[in-house]
């Protein structure tokens, strides 16, 4: 393996520009730090650009078209991480495909301009768990692929589905063929919604939740609550729903 | 108001030694940011020993025992965060108290050697949306307030009562004392706990999970999941036993 020293190397200044949304749009590449997301990408079939390794390293390493040992110095220079794992990689980003016209029964989530990249690797961590069909993004999301979102998401970023799109017409289109949509919203009907077994849980921005017109597509609910701070954080109210969705298909034996 | 222009002004480098738990023990003081955070810490009766209040500032302020007008950079240089809310004060860190002998009907959590102070943060604030009690922090766990931790807590830091001690001894007296010790476990038996009126929900370590003389003590609940990745964020499992303990406390009107 060849050998980087200096952080002024031009494939070290590439990763490093993968820190940023710019940088992966124009090399359609994100940075995998860590053994576990390098490993989870690979194993979904993407591409390794570049692994940088530590000089010492004795875990294992996926293929890769090309790798490097790094000295301490330059590896802390391409981590986004005060504490950074002994390999991370430059890997190709998996192109986000438009909403399907059709889902099969389940439940899928969508995103409202969530801006907090650490909410959105939450959001998709719990959605895997909790075994939903794939995650809608609509206009203005937080990028799935920034360094935080991937380190939320534990791997998760890999599995599941990703769509992105109007979310507008994406709900329009899903109500028209039978999908529920249910809107978390602080002015909504608390309790639970009427859930079934095809629909789909919109998740506002932090700071001013879901906007009108599309909270005006949807069953609208407000999680019970009992104390004085009566809101949740995004990803929170996202993942109790998702759970209680997951329960009802559960219960109905979807 | 005296105006500060200098990042070496000695209360400056004060504030910032606040960033580390070191300098919040030695001072007995602690960081908080902006207009929302400093309102809720002055309505729950802590003094405010110091405010930094930006140039040209609009905002409310809180009384305090000293307030000084500061550039942007020397904001900057106080504040955590990359976008600083145009005030923040040094302010009295509360007490926390050992675990009480008895606790009232309701709902507690206990976390165990919990790392992340978002996580903290975040299940505070679930805490005091779903009307738990307190919250006990056993040995090992990050300051709740830390900078980090305040943040994501949205100001419920002020509002739940917050305890800490030897978690093993206080889970025992909670158990003699009749309170039903529920922890959330990967191994743990699948579905929901049998909840009673007094109960304690223990979360364990992000990456090792609940330490085994505490789960010893505790019935060990797995959620139910049913993707491919089958573990949840901390605060997230914290956040949905939460949610259900407090679901039924509502269901046996409690």
């Amino acid at each position: 393996m060849q050998h980087i020293e200096s952080r002024k190397n031009p494939i070290v200044q590439m990763a490093r520009s993968l820190h940023r949304r710019k940088g992966r749009v124009e090399t359609g590449l994100h940075l995998a730090e860590g053994e576990k997301l390098l490993g989870e990408a690979a194993a979904s079939g993407l591409t390794i650009e570049t692994l940088f390794v530590v000089e010492g390293y004795g875990g294992a390493l996926p293929a890769a078209n090309h790798a490097y040992t790094v000295t301490r110095s330059v590896l802390e220079a391409i981590s986004t991480t005060v504490m950074p794992h002994g390999v991370c990689g430059m890997v190709e980003t998996p192109r986000i495909t438009d909403v399907p016209e059709h889902f099969s029964p389940g439940m899928l989530v969508a995103l409202n301009r969530l801006q907090d990249p650490g909410n959105l690797g939450t959001i998709v961590r719990t959605a895997d768990a909790m075994g939903a069909q794939g995650i809608i993004l609509g206009e203005g999301c937080v990028d799935p692929f920034s360094p935080k979102s991937l380190r939320a998401a534990m791997g998760s970023t890999y599995h599941v589905p990703l769509y992105a799109g109007d979310l507008k017409a994406a709900l329009q289109r899903l109500q028209d063929d039978g999908v529920c949509c249910i809107c978390g919203h602080l002015q909504g009907k608390e309790g639970l919604p009427y859930f079934t077994d095809r629909c789909v849980i919109v998740i506002g921005n932090e700071g001013n939740g879901v906007d009108e017109d599309i909270a005006a597509l949807c069953a609208r609910v407000r999680l019970p609550m009992y104390g004085r701070t009566e809101s949740l954080n995004a990803s929170m109210a996202a993942g109790i729903l998702m759970y209680e969705a997951a329960k009802w298909m559960r219960e109905h034996n979807l």
